[in-house]
């Protein structure tokens, strides 16, 4: 927890990985504990953790419990353990590219061992996944420092969405350079679309940035339009869920039409995301996989059904913006200008320096 | 009812008015019968009606209520209880001009009687609000007659909110050219946005035109942006609560911002709405009074809170389109193409035929 009362939504010690049930908040703030791979495969798809760098490092983590509950007794079995949970984790959510990023980075420090024990393999393992969690917790700092320059003298942003501490293993991406100018003492607003149709907007990103004492004025999606419109915006910020060599974003539903509405009023759009966001074997947005999820999302809310049955109901969980509408990316490595093609070449490409 | 199953929102007979309490639907189909003012002030405050030629209506028939209610014995009487009246209803919404206008030519009616017996003012009161709604069914079958030629060809069509049927005494507005075109057998797609928060869209506008057999797509208001990139959509078309004299057109929220989506994809985007929807008084758009609404629209759905406490929120019922983003306004008069400002002139200034 930093000086503003900012956790990331999930950590790990002796007894293993502990989550914020997101699904809960802001009623309840209940801590999960899963321990199986199975349990963690459910905590992802139903969203009891969510956000890119967030489900990376739990189905990093579900590699190492895996190994825990399994506890196999050599090699082989231990890899045909961890290939499987691997399975298991990379096929919950198709579209943040940061979930099979974690997972294979964790799988090839288990390979690259060489001929060591099964125990100590395990404890790699273990020992890989927990790296990625405190780079995640530095990649969000560095974010927010980078970030904070960009927004030094912004008095009212608006973000969609969570790419909150929530979403990550500190102080969030696209919240890092809020909670970097909180710091600091800067007075701003932020403006928080309440994101349809799960409302992490509302119940997530009001709750933590309110909770660590920024003020929040949250809206419905459709009042972003004349908000941009009215009321001297400095910034819209958001996070990404993959972004392609083009510089293309995936990220939740809504962002989209929120950077088209930014282009139109002459507001910059910038995108916060750290190195793993990136997905260098991509060129076009549109090739990213989109997840479609379950209409009863849109037409249920709270256990009541909000429309009537017999229609059809779209529920893409993500939207793709072309690189043309975004005005900067925010990594740990630095801020990406446009061109964006030319600079994550540049800072990402083969070459770049690794963290 | 016509051959598509579509009925108004409200009707008068013998007994007095009955409303379709929108509030309810589509879970509930509940039919209201206010016998008081204050009733049907309470069920347009409430948006028990809504919809701005609805709301027009159920404050004409307020007025007849309140004469029926009060029963005045002499003129003075009577005109003490009508001006009574008519400010309470006038009181319950700001932004839509119908409620106003239709107020006023009842008030006129009744003045333009002269010496008649207070028996024979309180009928003509009656039959002026009836005739109204007798209006209102033939403006809705007119706006569908002449949308259409805009529409023949449409296989998908995006709509916000309600500008249905179930806002007025007939067909509709923005749905209007939908049901003309039903009732000819011709076959498309309505994507319809959800509508937060309120959720007319998902709650209203689902139903009626599932119900008329029209197939129905339900999305969450953020989805309008892929969905106008992806889905070759043929044209975007809303009702209107306010339409200065430029063309400026006060409607739900969101509207703005599906206006700006739709130019940036080059799909039209009309407004359909009747001649009494149109403000000569008023020119610049930024002008019109737009409605606060509680902030528990936002923060529960049924009941149930879904954001933290202690956070602003923005709930304006509405946002302003300016006539550049407005292809075309469907009128009962005929289509009005841009540049607006002069066709509104021609056709809805002073010496332009009225019904």
């Amino acid at each position: 927890m930093d000086a503003n009362g900012v956790t990331g939504g999930l950590w790990w010690d002796a007894d293993g990985l502990h989550l914020i049930d997101q699904t809960v908040l802001p009623s309840r703030y209940v801590v999960l504990h899963p321990t199986t791979v199975e349990a963690v495969a459910h905590a992802i798809r139903t969203l009891q953790v969510r956000g890119a760098p967030a489900i990376g490092m739990a189905a990093a983590f579900g590699l190492a419990i895996a190994l825990r509950e399994g506890d196999p007794k050599t090699v082989e079995a231990q890899e045909a353990m961890l290939k499987d949970a691997a399975r298991i984790l990379s096929a919950t959510r198709p579209t943040a590219v940061n979930l099979a990023w974690a997972i294979r980075r964790v799988m090839a420090a288990w390979r690259n061992m060489g001929d060591a024990s099964p125990a100590l393999l395990a404890r790699r393992v273990e020992a890989e996944a927990l790296a990625i969690w405190r780079e995640d917790r530095e990649l969000c700092r560095r974010i927010g420092q980078h970030g904070k320059e960009l927004l030094a003298s912004a008095r009212k942003v608006v973000t969609h969405c969570n790419a909150g501490s929530l979403a990550t293993a500190g102080w969030g991406t696209a919240t890092a350079p809020l909670y970097a100018l909180r710091s600091e003492g800067w007075a701003f607003r932020v403006f928080v679309d309440e994101t349809r149709p799960l409302l992490q907007g509302a119940r997530l990103t009001a709750w933590e940035l309110s909770r660590a004492g920024i003020p929040v004025t949250l809206m419905t999606d459709g009042s972003a339009g004349v908000v941009l419109r009215r009321e001297a915006i400095d910034a819209v910020i958001v996070g990404a869920d993959r972004i392609t060599a083009r510089g293309d974003v995936a990220n939740k539903i809504g962002t989209y039409g929120l950077a088209v509405l930014a282009q139109a009023h002459r507001i910059p759009f910038f995108v916060a995301a750290p190195f793993s966001t990136f997905d260098l074997e991509l060129w076009n947005g549109e090739d990213i996989p989109l997840e479609q999820r379950a209409a009863s999302e849109v037409t249920h809310m709270a256990g009541v059904r909000l429309a009537p049955e017999g229609i059809d109901v779209l529920n893409l969980a993500f939207d793709v913006t072309p690189a043309d509408y975004i005005s900067g990316i925010i990594t740990d490595r630095g801020i990406l200008k446009p061109p964006l093609a030319d600079a994550i070449q540049k800072t990402m490409g083969a070459g770049a320096k690794e963290l």
